[in-house]
């Protein structure tokens, strides 16, 4: 049960690519649409991790990068309050080789209780295969006014903590002292930084990374900012920099 | 899991007959009513695989063309957010010869998660068992303007690679260009153009058949265009000759 | 799985008494308010079949008329969109004698899926003990203006066939011609006419299963116009002459 | 499956002591709050039966008396269409020594067809389990203006023989005639009479049970009646003067 | 089933730590955020018991002071009627050496039914596996106008009781008087005081225990009385000297 595999000097940074679901091709483009590419992407970046849905894992997946199988999922297309439930068999994904599933629970959705009572079921089955579980925790819905505020991001880090989350992917608050406060919250549950829309420019993301990192997070699960980057071996390599090998933004914008 | 079965040069022509339980008796007519009709001009007109319901399967199958079973379903009396449940077991598709489950998935309803989730655990029911799945993934509900406008499509190929289906049938955009790209973001799962209502000539239709494959489609699925046809097994031909071996619209409607 | 236990002549007068639960005491009336000579009446009047919620079936079944289980129901008492939910195992129906389960499916209902559902499942266990599953399809709910409309009517007739019931009880259209469509809608399930509430006279009655007969139905379920009538034996045997014996009405009549 | 055990000169009187969960301590005083205390007046008092929630059962039932296991129930601080769910399994109750199970349904509720389902299951369970299954029908929700209504209640009675109640309790209507319709629809299951609140005299009350006794009720299921009265083992035994040895109101006040 | 292990002179202190996931980090300071330093605090301050989430167990439980695992939780960003489910088995809640399982039921939310049916599997599971059942009973919803009416908190008591619960956790009603009353209707549940927020002095806070004790209460759960203390462990010895050693409040805070 333990996320060391997704760690490198104890830091991690994880290519997410659940977007075709929860986003859908609204984010992709002629390179970054197909699978393939983000498969080849994640080990030629070296990448920590890769994030699948079920049908690209068994379609795409070729075991040089370890794999977090994200097993509950909804597209954009449905409005209200928000639900995402199980889509991938805890079994299914360790027979494509998981190394750790995913799941996203909208805290504060009038849906909250059944995210929580499935990703309990979930950890559980999943520790009982050896596989780590991670909580993209995204505090949603109809009462939550700002899911970036300070308060707000350190209940999501906490509730990833409460229910057993290995690691825990969350927002970033914007400043590093009151984002330190969240990745304490979170106690052993690593905290990975959510990498969020793309950024005005490669210097501002990398800013936040460092700033999570600075405040006490094992990494960060990344997507867009990689793969709508014009050059994503170059972003991968920033980041390899920034994060595993701690530099400054300003090293890693040179690599 | 392979859809080869359904396939002849990489290509396909369904012949889909679900509508008697999705739209009711007022899309059928003296002749098509009949199952064991639908069954013959599957065999005759050489199609590579038929659709049923499982009482049509049980009552009607006789295992010359290969099976599809639906295995959701619903009236289309019923109002609100559309939600259709799973009605057959894979097991019993399965004791009928089926080498396909199809599975409807309303992306967009407020009952998305529903489906989702059923169609998760039956994707990987009928893998187990060998068989195919085949998401029908229809964009449905209050949050869906326009079900053919190109990124609600896309965004409908996506969801069915995402979710794990060996094949998706989606609805034609209306150009090549639009649905080229729904094609590519369907990826390594076949992409199965809907047949849809009965267009205004023979022409008109196979125009648009014609715009699909040349967009990537593997084929179509195809009911109402065929069997409401004057001549079904002419059209049957004029579509073997168009998709699988891959004529121009007026060659095929030559044949 | 066959429906042959329940006819003569490849007809059948199914004696249906399940208005106890779904109606109320209301129907009763000092006579027929008692199982026991319900199953009187359901052997000395010949039935085919007799129908009965397993309350009654455990306390008054005798084995003498084969019997059909009515596996779901509900009480009037309720009011908003209709739904009736399994409330006999098929096991125990089986244990009980049952030769078929009957399960109403509102269609149109904004329940509709769950009872689709539930419809799917048991049919398959009954199925597999050896009992035939009959379909009573009632389109109900906010959005069925008129239950006995001719599309109507055939589209609950197709609906059962397609979800696999072996027989399919409907409503009466009024006329031969557009019964008769309903009737092939519902292809090799076979159709008993509902027969409703106590018509005015028993020639109203007899007319309007002649004209089910002649319309391809297999038959009847018949309850209030048998046991509120003054003489139900002379009823059944009226019924059995129409039905089992192809006799006109008026031949029916004088028996 | 038999209610022998709770019957004496077929007639039985239950001690119910579900008050406590549905009403709450509103109900209780010194003296009646403790289940103990109830144990010893359902011994001393020798009644038929006695009706406990599961952790009354647990912490202080002794086996002197059969024992019916209530196994829904509800507080009367929610508000809204009623629902009563299982909280004890009918495997913990029959290790609990009961020789029934006890079931609220209310009919007519929204909620309506839940516990018609889940009383389907449970009913099962216990005859499987050889205990016998007792149904409380209580009409009630929005739908449902006027509980004593004669029709209302021979439609609760109804509704329990409909669904395999060995025994219905039931609230009196009123007068002889038409509880005697209400016993009548319960056919062949045993009908108790429905304590209710505490009566303003001992032979208001004593008079209702002789009517409904008159009616052709085995019996009555009493609480408040008994434990709040001034002199419980007084009522006791006046109820068993009238109901075990069919004596008449008067007399049973003598006793 | 015994309460046993949590009590000493038949009392008991139990350190409450669900407050991360019921209240969120507003609650938490930068020394007890820390779960370690919970898990010190209970063991140096001989608290009776420690209530953890499955995940804090997981990660910080190390089996000096017996565990109750909090298997149900919700975060309090959600509105509407209260419903929080089982998100810890028991199973697992017994391979990480729980003594007890805690579940919280919101008894008068329109959800009540669902956490009672919970609950009363939980309950029997954690029998068979030789684990106490400790139910957190809280009236809330739109319902309830006051939860710590006198009559309202005797309810929640007695809902404990009836349900099954070997010990109840509810609020003080605030005078010795009506809460003595709640404790007798709890009857053989332990009664243990619910410790609420943080009161304005520590005598304050001890009153309310005293009386609670008064009243026959075995003891109290405790959180941010305790761990929002500046001396917390000056704190618990207080309350061991008034609980465990019946001391008056003068003599406890003097300890």
């Amino acid at each position: 049960m333990s996320m060391e595999i997704f760690l490198h000097n104890n830091r991690g940074v994880l290519l997410a690519y659940d977007q075709g679901l929860e986003h859908g091709p609204t984010d992709l483009d002629e390179h970054n649409f197909d699978p393939a590419f983000i498969m080849e992407l994640a080990a030629a970046g070296r990448f920590n991790g890769v994030v699948f849905q079920k049908g690209l894992a068994e379609k795409y997946y070729d075991r040089r990068v370890p794999l977090i199988l994200k097993v509950n999922g909804k597209t954009s297309l449905v409005k209200g309050e928000p639900v995402a439930r199980q889509i991938c068999s805890v079994k299914r994904a360790s027979e494509l080789g998981a190394k750790a599933i995913g799941y996203t629970i909208y805290a504060g959705s009038a849906h909250e209780s059944i995210m929580l009572e499935e990703f309990g079921r979930i950890q559980e089955e999943a520790h009982n295969l050896g596989m780590a579980a991670i909580a993209w925790v995204y505090p949603r819905g109809e009462a939550i006014k700002n899911d970036t505020a300070p308060e707000i991001v350190a209940y999501a880090a906490r509730t990833g903590l409460e229910v057993g989350a290995d690691a825990v992917k969350i927002k970033y608050t914007g400043d590093v002292e009151s984002f330190k406060w969240a990745v304490r919250c979170a106690g052993k549950a690593k905290v990975f930084m959510s990498g969020g829309p793309k950024a005005p420019t490669e210097a501002d993301f990398l800013k936040q990374v460092r700033g999570a990192l600075d405040a006490g997070a094992a990494g960060l699960a990344v997507g867009r900012n990689v793969w709508q980057s014009p050059d994503p071996l170059k972003m991968a390599r920033a980041l390899h920099r920034l994060v595993i090998e701690n530099c400054s933004v300003e090293e890693a914008l040179r690599s």
